[in-house]
């Protein structure tokens, strides 16, 4: 049982710009998330490649913040998570683009989940901090967007990890690294 | 004419969470942000702290973004800016806790507005990078979060800003620094 | 015993810039340190700030680092380092100005002994990253500068230090900021 | 005319450890620069790729900083810049190994080569930051290190660079990311 891939496209769907006729051009959004308790559990009983692989089969459902941005787990591997993001106008800051923070939370859990899916059940991470370098403007225009993470180094106790946020025909939008420190189940 | 202030709490409000009533923990959330044409365009007219001030008083609307996260501009002066944001459920990861992207999005706000409000008509600011150090962790029992930003460095073409993320206590969960390229009116 | 001040001035004097007498400008320099390990010895053993103080007041010699660029360890409390530099041809990159390393190497240097100065014996640290931000050109015009370098933040596994570098009248030259990751001694 | 080969020779052997043979294990180092200005100069009448072709190919003096600190530029084409360096014990922190500074300053060379690289004659950089993870320790025993620095993103005012610093087998002992401001000659 567990979230059925429906219900996780009707979220996608309810993430549509919808006008709501005033005359100001005010607009209105409407999104369902699931108790994100629910997923932490499975998490500390995974080891991270099989509980990233239960969110991205929609099996798991996504993390809150990842409806609230519209942005969803496309795929994962060893050391390598990609999640997509189309931008849109909720998405944007006052002065007319995509606020930088989405580029950075897209990156942050690129980055975060090619790390974890590095690790045993059992281990945790924790983000230390976030780097990220803003290349070009996102729009409405830009389309659909990857953010690819991938492991860079590796350690016992702490991991690098970089993100690359790219738009059709590999387009850089974005460059992040980012730390993880490590907290491995004692032996 | 402009932004009515009860608007505007109204929208704060609709970031209440609200549960569905359905089996499986499912919350729901809706809200109202506007064009961001509007705000965009006046950016282009008045000075930095002016459009700031604007915002924080309600009579421009906020940014999308700071609606669809639920972050407030609380003040503004010449060289700094705060936000505030309240943790809610609709801003956690998979692993039971705010995620940093939200607080990526704070700090990039609060530095790249502190660099903003230094800046005359005509001019205009690009953010470069944001470097931002994740301290703590943020659960909906942390409260209400101040987020500090401040101009360290203005010249003519980049400047620096720091941010502080804040809770009760003067207690510190983040600090970020962020570069902005500013594109003067050639004289 | 231990290291003679005088040594030490000696070996300061040693960095002035010593014309060859060539056609082509070649300049010489020659310079004196003392075997690292004896320090490092050191290290295990006092806490901190002792250790710290000890470099400081010239008993124990200052690393082959800071002989090699010249630099020295001013003064040090538990929190607060400071370094002084007098820039110096020898310091330079190839378009005319110090190189940015000889600024990563202060700033890092004054962020890895804030967080030294607050260990206790037994306990060590390893820098895990340093952001530095250039913002001005420093020459041998600049004049002496310090470097400043504060806790922002200590926890049990990990600090986060600032480094500030200046000159006359307050000038800053250069930002940074570093995260250190810290072993103490097991309980 | 030009600058021999054979006196970079004799610079680079100069850089060895000599000891003085007193009782505390003190050593000396002598070495010999050339007058930055020189290169300096000529960067401002070159293209970036030849002016870094004659510094690697030793007809241009390399900068101070470089016999400072013991490395060398070895390769460069357009976008890539590749240093050396073998580990000394000048180069140690007083806690046992190679002191940040020494990676950091090989990242930002690399980095800033990489972008001067691509850059026509009249225009120049300037270093905005440095964002370098250290990732394992060097030592005097992990052999010579080399630097390799990549443009990630070139745009008409800024660029950013990557550096990896790696040993033999392509261990990685550090990674740093670095913006670029540039100035290009208006047309």
């Amino acid at each position: 049982m567990g979230h059925p891939p429906a219900q996780h496209d009707v979220t996608a769907a309810a993430a549509a710009v919808a006008p709501d006729g005033g005359d100001r051009g005010a607009r209105r959004r409407s999104y369902v998330w699931e108790d994100p308790a629910v997923s932490a559990a499975t998490a500390r009983e995974l080891d991270g490649i099989s509980f990233l692989r239960e969110i991205a089969a929609g099996r798991i459902p996504p993390p809150p913040i990842a409806v609230t941005l519209g942005f969803d787990l496309v795929s994962v591997e060893p050391g390598r998570a990609v999640f997509s993001i189309s931008p849109a106008q909720y998405h944007y800051n006052p002065i007319g683009s995509v606020h930088g923070g989405v580029y950075a939370t897209l990156c942050d859990s690129a980055c975060g989940c090619a790390v974890h899916s590095m690790l045993p059940a059992g281990a945790y991470y924790t983000s230390m901090d976030l780097s990220v370098r803003f290349l070009r403007p996102v729009t409405t225009g830009s389309g659909r967007l990857l953010c690819e993470g991938t492991v860079t180094h590796l350690g016992s106790r702490t991991a690098l990890a970089e993100a690359r946020l790219t738009g059709a025909g590999g387009k850089l939008y974005a460059h992040a690294t980012s730390s993880c420190l490590i907290v491995r189940p004692s032996g």
